[in-house]
């Protein structure tokens, strides 16, 4: 219970998303691994299909778009940042949860864009679809040659053919590209090389079936393939789209990406802070049944340490990111950058050091198949890179704070 | 700025406050440290008497009292925690700041305590002197030759004889001791070693002029002996004291500790605060200013790095702490128990590296006289011991945390 | 280069073992993997076929075992364990490595027991084939349903029944048991649970094709299942073995554990150095190759720390180690026991941070398989945990040192 | 017990400077303490006088110049690094003992560079009396305007006029210019500013008496001011010296700093792991004598936790710098700068956890003049800065890495 536990409305949606959490989602996390286990792997799992139309019966839908995306509540649940973060922290303590909700990664980040920026045709066609939870899609942006970290690497080329856009390039980590209903990718490649920096780069709408456009393979994050969603290696060789599947304009690549980053800033670090709440809930779980030395491992001082610091560090990294969102919702994304950069350095960490701290405690069980942790410590770790290495936004945090001290000493 | 910036009044006190800092505080620190060392070192500072009736008339005076402590606004400013946690932020940037405000440890504790507690008669003889900056008090609970994190062990005796207590013991880290104006201690003690565990202690008011009251001498911390405040030892040697300065009854010692505790530690954890974000201005103002190896000390990422670090740190504890005189107003200090536990293991921890980053920026500076930083250190390093060690708030963190989590389990 | 680089013999071993890398292992790893990935994944690899006899001719087999295992170089090369320990480290470089070497655990350790406390028969019968490296063998410790931190907690069974024993109980992290040649295990049970609490258990030879043993299923570690080595969960239901399996006598389950895990310590503690060097070179190798924000990486002062501190580390966890393998070959295990405890805690500690930075270096490359990195650190983290979690060690080395204090103080 | 332990005349100087400082040094601490507080600060102290008679007849004098700086035992003991290490260690557990042995800083590097490249001339003048502990001496380096890590930086002037040089420049940090006793500084400055980088700067001798050398302050340090050796901020006013002053040459400063860092960093470490040694110790001690929450301190798990790291942490340092020492004696200073920048890190970071550590377990008592253990981290924190800060040395340690690992490429 914190300050920012606000509205009625996000208090109510936090109690019935918690119930449909207890009712549909924990009991099946069993079954959703047997279907991955058993089936073609990279096959849509029946059981999620099951699940969606009860969460959109419930109004547990679509629950990410804020205001300013949602076209004043025409499309998503109209929460801003703030009222959303805490649901996205529920949803986030099941990795497969959020897609029932039609909430997950990158999907949210792509419907975002298409809100915000597409076409009426563009969102006819693609944003309709995800918004019912028919079709997912891809977001093409890192490429294995180059630092990734530092976009004006991108070497990936978009470039116009008459009516058309011809794409080439290598991409990896195109996350979501695994499942079946993967339809449409957002490329990110270079319309002109030789403009300015911040122009050189835009965002294209690619569907996987153009020709041309090749999975290489599925890439894996310390032995897991999070299959059906999947990391692919994918290339793209002079690949055809229409014009008309430019986003916003050539040369707005940039202005695309910061305008999706905050919020999805904010999802991730949400989502970690639940999958560290669930991991703290599992240690203390253990630590009462477990006995060693003549008493149980919560008699052990250095477990109930383990237990408190998590507490703290969780407690600090979610205040930390619903102060952000809620900067995000008053002062705007471009005033709250460096909270939105901060969140991102430490939300990642802060749950690796708790799900580290419940492997410790769980023993072998922490790393293998019977517990979620070793598979939320592999997912919690990529964050750590994702989207940009923690140096990256360290040095943003530091690049707002001596601009405001020189602003300040006038 | 955050989400807890919230009542009008408290932004324009911050605002006021500020204001002070700049006009009468910053620009005397100089002249404070010049007469601590040119006079007697124990003598009240003529600078804090010339300051005292200004920020009175500025009407930022008594700021700490709580509501519920303050009956309904008699006495102090009627500021709830939350509103006063930022305006002790700004005060604890200085050391010797508090006192001007009449806002200083362990003044506030003890008014706080004469407020709730105090009888008429007590309340007239020391609350109102205190109120009014006239005298000034001391808490003697620690002493030399037991652990003192645990209560229990507290050895020295509070015996009736007829209409007296005759008190006996040995008490060091009476904070404040040293300064000439300091008339009362709050003592502690045991009246019943024979009753319940938290029965046996009581709290008595002791004036330091009591024949068989000694200060055998001052304890340095690090190489400071923080004069003219300073940390006395103390002997209590049959000293007796007429019945009538018990506070609230025999045995009743542990529940005043209680109710005195958690405002404290907002306290402590708000001026760790302030002090760490003056250590962080410090730091960025240096790195701008230093040239090596053909750059700007900012020029050097692990000088940016610091910086970033001490940012994000010093936001998290913030939220924590505020999140803390939040909950404290709003569903009480017992359930609030384990979030102040948890700010009086964080604050000082962050307080300390951030400094210490500080330091290593400054070079020789920063462990040397010019600059407040290794003073500064040495003050924060006291409360990672101060009012019980981290390891036992640890302990009540994870004991509520255990609590919660067993409730949620049924 | 180190104090300890001292006798020829070592000297010349290694720089024919580190040939025999260059040529022989660091050009296969590709295709180990391909070989795992592509056939039935828990075959015997035909490529380590292939390569352990080119390990025999080049006298690099069996350099192991220490002269008091030894039996006087009748069995193993007679190293001591200073002289085997800077081996281990360059074998340790590559985990499918040391089997070529007939050096990989647990088959090492179980060599050790046999050749040390072995009958004759049970000389001729398993270590004779397991020196040649015909088979392999397994070490059935762990049970999952208990902590096996405190081995008083096992409940496995054996039990007489006149030429045999009946076994019973689960075991799991039965590493190696996924080899198709693995032929043997060492079992660990009560053989009299009402005995003083170090003469319950025995430890017993079982084959794993005897009735009544059960490969359940194969764990994974991260998301890896380590094939075809693997790590087994396994029962014991009525499993008949003839007494003469018994190993030393009953009771003496702990009497082997203790001379068992001394030299196993510093194999996996060199081991794991040997990862952290390489993932301290792959580090530093892509620092030089990748550009980000017009520098290459290790034009960037975070990527210098990393590697300095990485370097750093290694170096005090190497010394450690090979001075704890000094203090085994010249006072013994038992005088030694607080230096083994010691870098059984600060090995993999030191290897996880080492490959957790080259992982932060290589970004998303890092946790993928195109890097052993990922791999390593899962193999890395699982030893924090596999014979005794951290904290055990740290208590041997807090109890070993304070006994020393008191023995000083007289 | 480590490998390191070699020469039997090690092990004998070890075996003697353990019983001098059983018998002289830790006895009469609180004497040297008395004898500060009581007289004037900065006067010589008389026990120390009376001691180095005894040091002189017990053969522990000038243990420090290694065999190049000796000439060939001429001067001081012709211990090598190694061999002086341990000796160093031990002297270092009480900060003021190793003027006892002729051992002290700058003292022990002043006498190394006299010895080493001095004139006959000028080694009668100071070195003689140095060796003899009849004068004391100080280094004049670090200024106070200037970023000093970066030697560059340097502002003082050295101007040939005549038979003279004229010596202007502000210094800070002039450790040792407080005793009395203390006649001679070598003072660096520019004889070129125009020359290439490193051959600008010139070493000279500067008596403390020449007109011109003004004794500005003392500077403090956490709050001490480290009397009566000190540390002055020093002003150098058109000060004139004779030409033979010059050490070495003109041009050749930075040539003598860098052998005189080698040993003199090596003595720092050793003496900081001799201060961690006795903060363990006192550590153990406590946690035996005091009890909290029904049991002595030693058995709460965090407790023993602090015993075990320190002592991991300790010896893991140790074992590093002896290596260092080895190194210097085998392959040279040069060679051996990796190793040498590396404890320079390690060492003083070792001991400030340690002795933190400590401070904790003591409570109130650990910060205050009741332990030596806040002077001691207060001494150890300045070690992070003096003679270059962590980063340097760290920036060092990597560039050597990556040369290494350039050279191994090809």
């Amino acid at each position: 219970m914190t300050v920012f536990d606000v509205t009625p409305r996000a208090r109510d949606l936090r109690e019935r998303l918690t119930a449909f959490m207890e009712e549909h989602i924990y009991p099946n996390d069993a079954e959703v691994h047997r279907q991955i286990d058993t089936g073609n792997r990279w096959e849509h799992l029946p059981l999620i299909d099951q699940l969606k139309p009860r969460a959109q019966e419930a109004g547990l839908w679509n629950l990410f778009l804020p205001p300013a995306s949602s076209r004043d509540g025409k499309y998503g649940a109209g929460l801003n940042n703030l009222e959303y973060a805490g649901l996205c922290e529920i949803m986030g303590r099941v990795w497969w949860a959020p897609e029932v909700f039609n909430c997950s990664a990158p999907d949210t980040g792509n419907m975002e864009v298409l809100a915000r920026y597409g076409t009426p045709e563009q969102q006819e066609q693609w944003l309709i679809p995800l918004l019912n939870g028919e079709i997912r899609s891809a977001f093409s942006m890192t490429e294995p040659d180059v630092a990734s970290s530092d976009a004006t690497n991108i070497q990936s080329s978009i470039v116009r053919d008459g009516d058309e856009y011809v794409i080439n390039g290598d991409k990896w980590w195109t996350s979501g590209a695994g499942d079946p209903r993967c339809k449409i990718s957002i490329f990110m490649g270079k319309t002109d090389p030789t403009a300015a920096k911040h122009l050189q780069q835009s965002m294209i709408l690619v569907p996987l079936d153009a020709p041309g456009v090749t999975k290489e393979r599925m890439l894996t994050v310390f032995g897991y393939d999070d299959a059906p969603h999947g990391h692919a290696q994918m290339t793209f060789r002079d690949v055809r789209v229409p014009a008309a599947n430019m986003l916003l304009g050539e040369g707005r690549g940039f202005e695309i990406a910061q305008g999706r980053l905050g919020p999805g800033r904010i999802h991730h670090c949400m989502r970690l802070i639940g999958q560290a709440e669930r991991a703290l809930e599992l240690m203390i779980e253990r630590a009462g049944q477990r006995t060693a030395f003549g008493k149980p491992l919560s008699g052990h001082q250095h477990v109930r340490e383990a237990i408190a610091h998590s507490r703290m560090e969780i407690d600090q990294a979610r205040l930390l990111t619903m102060n952000a969102a809620h900067m995000m919702d008053t002062v705007g994304n471009k005033e709250a950058r460096g909270q939105i950069a901060a969140i991102k350095v430490v939300a990642p960490n802060v749950a690796l050091r708790v799900i580290d701290r419940a492997i410790q405690v769980y023993g072998g069980a922490g790393v293998s198949q019977d517990t979620p942790l070793a598979m939320m410590y592999a997912q919690a770790r990529t964050l750590r890179l994702a989207d940009g290495p923690d140096i990256v936004h360290t040095e943003t945090v530091a690049k707002v704070e001596m601009k405001r001290h020189a602003a300040r000493q006038g």
